[in-house]
């Protein structure tokens, strides 16, 4: 990824009445940082209440050990969202809690709901107020109305019904019950762990891992369980559930020590690199990432194609603070403070780029003009990945289509534009076939590569409705 | 690295005249921040002054952007210190800054004396006091003293005769010249380059590379540099200087895109590593560093033994952060949080990890002991240098002797404890070789590996004079 | 005050269509600190929205330079909230803000509503889910609710005949109208003025005096105001208003400077302290107030007896920051730390204390023991209104009945629990007299010390509902 | 004080070998605060070394409760410094602590040397180099060289021979002595106490009486006091010690519950506003402060006269910290924001207000307008001292001559420039003869209202060594 990095719609995490519920959240979100830095929370459900904490930042900026302390245990779930600028405010910090009838009920929310405008209308029109704009407050309004003369389990039910887009939720009661729900096309990814007989949810299991829980299984789409003291119920209200997985969490978003979808991480994206080295193959003397992304596709390549594997460029570690920005003279120096090329492994060679995506190209354009200065003979380009010609609808804030340059450019224009040798997207058919599909009639949602949207939207709606 | 990381005697930077003094020091630092994470500090000279900004952490934790405007420009000096429990403490932050006569000094210094001691016992004869427990204190004290009756070349000369270990300094006077000055062993790097037609001193060139100054060559062993409105002056006071470089500079402590000692670190690192591949090979699946150390010569062992390179486990980006410590039920937590095995990579392997370095050898052991629990076949561990069996007395944090696990125990013993398969270090002669010398005569300062210190010392005040 | 300070139900402020709406709301904030310190927040309308920043702490902590021009110009309103231990809560505080059908609502409130419960379940059983604790969101659901076919003044009248208890609101709409609201008691004071043609809503006219706003009147009660663009439209829907001024806003609350109720409250208190003097006369070498409660009584207790008035202990000007606590032999600090009694000006004399309340009696206890162990002679107090015996449900954090120690002990108990020469309290009769009525048919709320509730309530639900 | 407030040269604390050493300097040092507010610090020593604690800003805010614990019991010293703009500086913040030969001291200074620059050349000639542009610097230094083949006794009394000018200090040794000092001319105050067998130094008795030390003495001017762990030692190396106590401590500085040269500040304020009414009577219709400065003055006035006091004046409460600064159009607010004018109070009527100082003039003058424009009658001015025409050498910061408006005008020239119907400062010798002189001999320092200055100084250097 090599430009204004895409912004995954949040992960989620929860536990079951556990005596360090809080701590166990903490971790979980720990764990699932990468998913969103912009802010996160924890609610805590015990003594028929629930305590909630929530922050901007970072999961250690956000939570102290006093915080901790306070949520302490019971039913816990955890969200962490994702950064963006101007919109980010604490009042879209999840997870959501509310009051009804002296029961409290808490909410966060992983996807983007397609018609959460008509959902809201309706509400209005019964006199129902508004306090962010995030889907979850639409759902937990539905839901909400959906309780008058109905058992939690018919409530749930009728509020997935009229739930349109991508949604995986966590949700806790007063009364101590956990839920988890996933959207019929299971565009999202959210998994069922064990932790000494407890049970978890969390987005990837990477955040199982960190607190030790073992890994059950993965929530089938349209899928709900309602976690309380006897056990574990499982229900699903859609009629025809059938797999749509993003098929970018592959790609960029998870993390490459977690398994979703049944398979993981990190061997899929080295599978996308042995495919792309069969796909495109080219002469070079090394290949390489633009550290990190691409990381895990340039081994799978230079496995498969024999040409030694280097770490051209060096990442400072300590970037990701804020830092004073230099003077105008200082030029190219966002490039250089983040990764310095190291001169002696690069000077004269013919060199391949390993990415993961390109979403507006100008990192990438200034990158290799860098490594072109530099004295680097040939810069060839390899994404493992077909080009990014559509926005998501479902919860990954690719900006409109507008700032997607490959949906106004040709691969060949936009060589040009990078300024590289050569430069080649896997194919859709290779990206597949390398990702593999265990179930017969499983599928992935592909939109922003095909344009085959599994779940009709309202465009005109669409501006409003990529927030979540 | 797998135990306690050794921590280096800090990163210095400085910059002659310049309109933008202070800012090309702040990113001179940033880019040196892996040389010292405890405190740093600016000081810039200008109108028959020094201003001074000091703080504890991170570069741009210390400044904000009115610190730097107000430090402005002429002749600047910085400096970044390692971290260290305790004795950590402001007053210990350089530059260091004195008054003499109208005039003001400061100074900035990396490495270690070993007859601090005796010097200071001297000065406190004839009346001085001292408010830090620096080896910088008594340097500009005792420069301050031959600075009577003298000039600036005399005094610095007479100075430099004095303080005997390792020592690289910047150092500016308020009537703006800037001084660069090494010991007569070398041991710690120091170069010299241009930017804009002004000169810059810097600990390593990667931090050249982030100003964009021209790299033009290193400073010698003993060499003391003047640079003035007139150009730059150096002169050499020591009788028979001698290289010897700290070669541990090379195996972990410079950045790999850095070019130290006339030699590029990354690709040092890698003749490192293929060089063990030839001294130790083993029959396995992969290859693989603990991230981050070892990266580099784990690229290289891969290359000549043509074993898979894989990053078998993941590091957390988001850890370095403080985070809340975990209840005592969460056995090895602090070995997940930073870095997560990959399964399905490692699961039923035989695998080769490549470390730089093992100090005490906890970490390691932790580390192996996770990995077997995952189900690896076989663990072999490959160092791409020699034991440690000596502490450092001139400048970097190895603790007592007591400490260096490889001073109590043979490889063999080593090996079991740690739990491995098999264990090998690269051999001094494998290093030296793989290392490369350019010149003639030069060598390299082993006593780490090999006890032989080049300057001597009492040892009965090394636990004393081990600060700096 | 000589016990834990009673807590205002908050201060709040508004200001129609004015370029720097923010800041006159964060001035007008200023001037009321004294009647909240919990948290803090202004909401201003502008272009069909409305942007709101709110936190806890004193109003020069919540809002930085920035905050204040990123609110900018348009309607203003804001809120200060008193402090309590616990239940602080940024989701408490206030402006509170909605959407609903495209338009937004911030509503700022002094008071609580004593039929809040009654209300909530209404709500719920129509399916409206709360994400607070405060009353005014209740109030707010109902004006939306009350909005549907209606005009902005028939939802304010529908839902003012709902509310039942002290209320005086300010509010505002995304269409720029500043609305003003008062209970049909007058229980919290509210006024209205004028400044550079725009109308100004303020709790006390000490915010009109430093933003220079020129005093125009008081809300009357169960009066309502709508101020737009083409001016104010005021009318009163409750069938029979009639004033019932809350006289302990007199006696402590408001600040001596501002106009409430149309008295000064420096004059009336001084009444208050001459009536004293008359009541209960008493020889004695001095007249001294606990500074700074009791000041304005004290004077005129002064004035009234010709005993001389002195400041017989001194205030620490820097307490009220945090500080460390002592340890247990350091007795008695927490008096010590505050008020440092003058041993010249008080040895061997005989003092009148005036003090203006006692609520639990703790404070003042500990004070007279000092005093006596410094050698005061003999100690009288003068208290300038009657007993608390009753709590307050209309917004003022008199703890329950058992906290007061009024309610449980005779004065001549009291006198003895204090340690006390002699105590007398001003009469009821005395303290009307003194504060004098202006016009014909007026009253005050003097529930907290005669039990006669202006607004019937369900006592059962009380607890519940004392917050807001 | 209507202006610019004059700063006190700090405020120092002191105790011996107590286990709550820091804990007691902590509180010592609140109790000092009014003395400076710019940076304070505690040092502590034990077991043969010091530990010390600064930083910027008010005493709670640069210790928490985890410094108070680590800097723990032993000899403890304190100091706080005045609040400067600019120079402003932790380097500058004490106590001052060095090494020497393994011996550490700590050093807080109150006062101001005329001869610093003096001996600083001295000094410099011999090769010393200084870090500060403190005086303390200069003492100790002093003292090191003097320490030479001497006795600690020895060593005092000659370095306290050399210094010229104003001090009182509080020093410690590393081997728990405590010091007290004062110069012959006792400008500053310093006295002893005694907490359960331990001696106390402070400033002021205010601090003895927080801690519930009792008070013993003062020092005597020119004494020096060690206190070890047989007892005190008291001598005085000064052949003619002659008391001028600063004047101005009684009249501003000190905190009115302290004494300070063996009287009551309160009583001795009260006095001059009696001879104030004596000297300049008027016929008015109240007496009132500008709050704070002027209020003990003012009740001695309005008992002289009969005159009724007020406080026509209400200051608020959480002025004092920083706020948003208002638009231009906010005209005369930084007078509004602390102190609002009670309109019902001052309306028509003919006022009598005491000050104790008129440096600048600036902050009268816009308060009386602001009193005009109200609506007051005659508005009277009292100032409780003489006018101030000259600067102060030994230790508060009056700024220049040129700064002082008293130095350039005349009574009736400042009378016309404030605006006011009459001024009247007291007289010379009505303030000595208010003050009283307990002890034949004794006298004052009063160069700041006469330019006799008790101690020559070199003008030259006059602006150099107004630090500190």
């Amino acid at each position: 990824m090599t430009s204004q990095r895409p912004r995954e719609a949040c992960g989620i995490f929860g536990v079951h009445q556990h005596p360090d519920a809080a701590q166990l959240c903490y971790f979980g979100l720990y764990a699932l940082q990468h998913r969103g830095q912009e802010s996160g929370g924890i609610a805590v459900s015990r003594d028929k209440t629930i305590l909630c904490h929530k922050g901007m930042g970072l999961v250690p900026d956000i939570f102290q050990k006093q915080d901790i302390q306070t949520l302490g245990g019971g039913t816990g779930i955890g969200h962490v969202r994702y950064s963006t600028t101007g919109g980010s405010n604490i009042l879209n910090a999840q997870p959501f809690v509310v009051q009804h009838k002296g029961r409290h009920y808490a909410l966060a929310h992983n996807g983007n709901l397609v018609n959460a405008h008509i959902l809201k209308r309706e509400l209005e029109d019964e006199g129902s107020i508004f306090q962010t704009t995030m889907d979850s407050e639409i759902a937990i309004h539905l839901f909400i109305k959906n309780l008058k003369n109905a058992t939690l389990e018919e409530a749930l039910s009728r509020t997935a019904l009229r739930l349109e887009g991508a949604y995986s939720f966590v949700a806790s009661t007063s009364h101590g019950e956990l839920i988890g729900m996933k959207d019929p096309n299971g565009f999202r990814p959210l998994c069922l762990g064990k932790l000494n007989g407890r049970y978890v949810l969390a987005s990837e299991t990477c955040a199982l891992d960190l607190v030790q829980a073992e890994f059950i299984r993965e929530l089938d789409p349209g899928e709900i369980v309602i976690i309380h003291e006897d056990g574990i119920r499982s229900f699903n209200p859609h009629p025809a559930p059938k797999r749509h997985f993003c098929i970018f969490e592959y790609i960029y978003f998870a993390r490459p020590d977690s398994t979703i979808f049944e398979k993981n991480v990190y061997e899929t994206r080295k599978a996308h690199g042995r495919a792309l080295a069969l796909e495109a193959p080219v002469k070079a003397d090394l290949v390489m990432p633009f550290p990190d992304s691409g990381m895990y596709a340039a081994i799978g390549y230079a496995e498969a194609s024999g040409i030694p594997f280097e770490m051209g460029m060096i990442r400072n570690h300590y970037v990701g603070r804020t830092f004073i920005q230099p003077t105008q003279e200082m030029r190219d120096f966002s490039v250089r403070v983040k990764l310095n090329p190291v001169k002696e492994v690069l000077r004269g060679k013919d060199i391949i780029i390993i990415e993961d995506s390109i979403i507006r190209g100008t990192t990438a354009k200034t990158r290799v003009k860098a490594l072109r200065e530099l004295g680097v003979n040939k810069v060839h380009m390899r994404i493992s990945c077909p080009p990014h010609r559509f926005p998501c609808v479902y919860g990954i804030d690719f900006s409109s289509k507008g700032e997607l340059i490959a949906a106004s450019k040709t691969v060949e224009e936009l060589r040009d534009y990078l300024g590289l040798d050569s430069l080649h997207y896997l194919s859709i058919e290779g990206l597949v076939k390398a990702t593999g599909i265990e179930k017969k009639g499983d599928g992935f949602c592909m939109a922003c590569f095909d344009g085959k949207y599994p779940v009709n939207f309202d465009a005109s709606l669409t501006k409003g409705c990529l927030e979540g």
